[in-house]
């Protein structure tokens, strides 16, 4: 090959950058982080480096940065030193890392605060890499360095004014840039998700012979680390599904339960995938589960087919709404119009999250800049029991990837509420909702990215059909 | 059962508070901990508590913190707040808590800072319980809470005189309790072995079919997930033992290919194990994988026998340096008196770290408490390169649990130093060396429960002989 062809990755990290610069005009410093501690220093958690790093840089490169300025790229890292080789064995250099990247320039890291002025940053997660973006941008008068911890900055020069409104302007332009996808970006999206659905597989086909949530988990978790590949966030592996985020691996499999599983991969470069299915432990939907079930997964279709651009993304939580109020008042639970059911937000009773939210190098894209990669500017959160929870609040567009993500839970601190049973107690049947009580959550979820034709679900293969479903535990 | 039957763990807790009430003669406040953000603040890695709070509190409670004082108990924690039970279902309340681990009384987190003057702590790894620890302790003027994040404390005020003295004693206070193991501590310890004797069973057993290191570690770490447990640190599955610290997990097997696995369970109340095997990918040892392996098979034999109360851990060493030199002295790699290759470090050519360290709560247990808890007091680190990397300095006594890691590596970092090769020319026969290629790296670990009478090895159910190794392999 001559050394003169185009490496498609390097284009694509150029062309980021330069998307960038057509929206600003100061200098951006882009810290990859170091890794957290969990229970003494030198035992941390796998290194996660910061996603605005990895997306303009492309390489999880632990404790680098790198300088963007009007499309160019300069890369701050040391080189590995002698002695790390004898643990670390041989690391890349400076040199090839700004090779691999496409990088203009290379320095030492020392040379990072010569660079600093005026340039914007985002902060990352790690403390000691937040205690070095002050250090570097001269928001910290001291910088006594205390033994043996990362140094710490002052909490009063925090959002230093200097620095407010341009990390503001930083934080809106990379979510312009980073709120579609590119080739490269949608080639790992779908390493992810094909490697989340043999998993989701895996745990299907696991289930018959699996004593306990955890022993489905570990089925399902082997295929990520089989494949290289990370939780994207804490696996939900639970037969109560009531709870959101349970994150307990413990209860046994009874054989009426149904398991709610939320887990997803991220590839060795940091792109998520999130999937949820919900099937029967004993491979058998009972006629009550397979009720709520039919009702889930039409809102799910139902929301997946509208999903294309120009959409609000509002409208298609609302599609769910309804397809949900529709659903439950066709059997019986809910009592009324399902307009009207939706309005009084009854819905939520059942359905009390959002229909999902953006989906790339973080399973909630974006999410460390709060709002502002989510909702369209001018737009916040309502304060609606029914909408409160909406991650995402823009019109779509081609090139977004969000997550379609129904469910039906009975969480005893909605449904006991004395409130809610005052409010609602005309338009729910509580006494016919009884007979429902071995459903306690069910979500269907799928990653769907937003097309110029039809939406494209990148998690397809993946069966949502609860006849496909029961055959796969079956065997 | 009568309500006043003694609960053996209560009872333990107990007596762990009151061993510390007899060392030290001021109160002490152990925080739990938050969990560390991974990509984005609701992203976190999974909660892993502080050691120091799980050893005197015994559960893994969240954002909570005792107060011990005279062997009296105080825990400090807030209620789940009603919002929580729709994301993470019914939590344990502050007074369930409080009967589960014996407290003596009971507040809420915010009732912490009018009782905590003059109460010495030690610093936990997440920077928000870092940064709450110096303001409880009024060590920070400012307290201005930024949006979205942790509060961060002033450097200059990170260890304040007042605190110094009173966080060493402690430090030094807790090192003494928590250096022998009582029967609830052993028994979650050999939970923990048992499990990782487990898993690394079914590594081998899965190698034959495996492709690359993933596929083996994946084997290895579902036996983890599915028994609830997780890695007490993150795996070293690698065809590249010399790479003392390996984490990449991408490389094929090979026929040839030696296998080193590192590998060790945590129970979920925090006990550690930590083992390593080496293995053939094909099955077999090699003649000259079988060489190196018995000499250090013959090393991790001769120390487990040698290690009693009164011994000292770096005679341990030593002898294990003793009786590498002395193999590699007969296989023809190493000329000269075994007892002189020693005094000239030309062992640690081949095994430059040391033959283990503490295990217990942390793998390397009290580690953030830098060698406190590793060195007899008054001792320091050796410069030695065969001696510098000792964890553990001090005379063994009955009821620690310590590893037992020789090793014999070709880290080309070492090997190929001009200094190296210039200084031990006479005594390497480096052309012979040279037909050892394929011995990368081999260590076999087990963790060693001191004891009055001969040591215990709780790991000792994992076959060490190459002959079984090879069977299991070959199933």
């Amino acid at each position: 090959m001559p050394a003169t062809s185009p490496n498609p990755i390097v284009e694509t990290l150029k062309n980021r950058r330069q998307q960038l610069a057509q929206l600003i005009s100061f200098p951006v410093i882009l810290w990859s982080g170091k890794p957290s501690s969990r229970n003494f220093p030198h035992n941390t958690f796998p290194f996660r480096p910061s996603s605005h790093f990895l997306y303009f840089a492309g390489l999880p490169v632990e404790d680098a940065a790198i300088r963007l300025d009007s499309g160019k790229l300069e890369l701050f890292m040391d080189d590995p030193n002698p002695e790390s080789t004898l643990w670390h064995g041989v690391m890349p250099t400076r040199a090839q890392i700004a090779e691999a990247i496409g990088a203009d320039a290379a320095f030492p890291k020392q040379e990072l605060a010569s660079r600093a002025t005026g340039a914007a940053t985002i902060m990352v997660q790690d403390s000691a890499t937040r205690a070095e973006q002050y250090m570097v941008r001269n928001m910290v008068r001291h910088s006594v360095q205390p033994k043996c911890s990362a140094p710490l900055p002052r909490t009063d020069d925090r959002y230093d004014d200097r620095y407010k409104e341009i990390d503001l302007q930083l934080a809106q332009a990379i979510a312009t840039v980073r709120l579609t996808h590119d080739q490269i970006a949608l080639s790992q999206l779908m390493s992810a998700a094909a490697c989340t659905m043999q998993a989701h597989l895996a745990g299907m086909m696991a289930t018959p012979r699996a004593k306990t949530e955890a022993m489905v988990r570990a089925a399902m978790e082997g295929v990520l680390i089989a494949n290289n590949m990370q939780c994207a966030y804490n696996s939900i592996v639970t037969v109560h599904g009531e709870v959101l985020h349970n994150q307990v691996y413990h209860h046994p499999l009874q054989p009426g339960d149904l398991l709610l599983v939320d887990l997803g991969a991220e590839t060795a470069s940091g792109w998520a995938a999130d999937v949820t299915r919900t099937w029967p432990v004993s491979g058998k939907f009972s006629p009550t589960q397979r009720d709520i079930y039919d009702i889930v997964l039409a809102a799910h279709d139902a929301c997946i087919a509208y999903a294309r651009p120009g959409v609000e993304y509002q409208d298609i939580h609302l599609l769910a709404c309804r397809v949900i109020a529709e659903g439950l008042v066709n059997l019986g639970i809910l009592k009324g119009q399902p307009e009207d059911l939706v309005e009084m937000d009854a819905h939520a009773l059942f359905f009390p999250h959002g229909i999902g939210h953006l989906l790339g190098l973080d399973v909630h894209d974006m999410e460390d800049l709060g709002d502002i990669a989510g909702y369209e500017t001018g737009r916040v959160r309502s304060d609606r029991f029914g909408l409160c929870f909406l991650r995402l609040n823009r019109p779509l567009r081609a090139g977004m990837l969000v997550t379609i993500e129904p469910g039906f839970y009975q969480v005893p601190a909605i449904l006991n509420q004395p409130e809610n049973r005052n409010k609602y107690k005309d338009v729910v049947n509580w006494e016919y909702l009884a007979k429902f009580a071995d459903v306690r959550g069910i979500r269907i979820e799928d990653d769907v990215l937003i097309t110029d034709g039809r939406s494209e679900t990148l998690t397809a293969d993946l069966p949502t059909n609860p006849h496909i479903i029961e055959q796969i535990i079956q065997g």
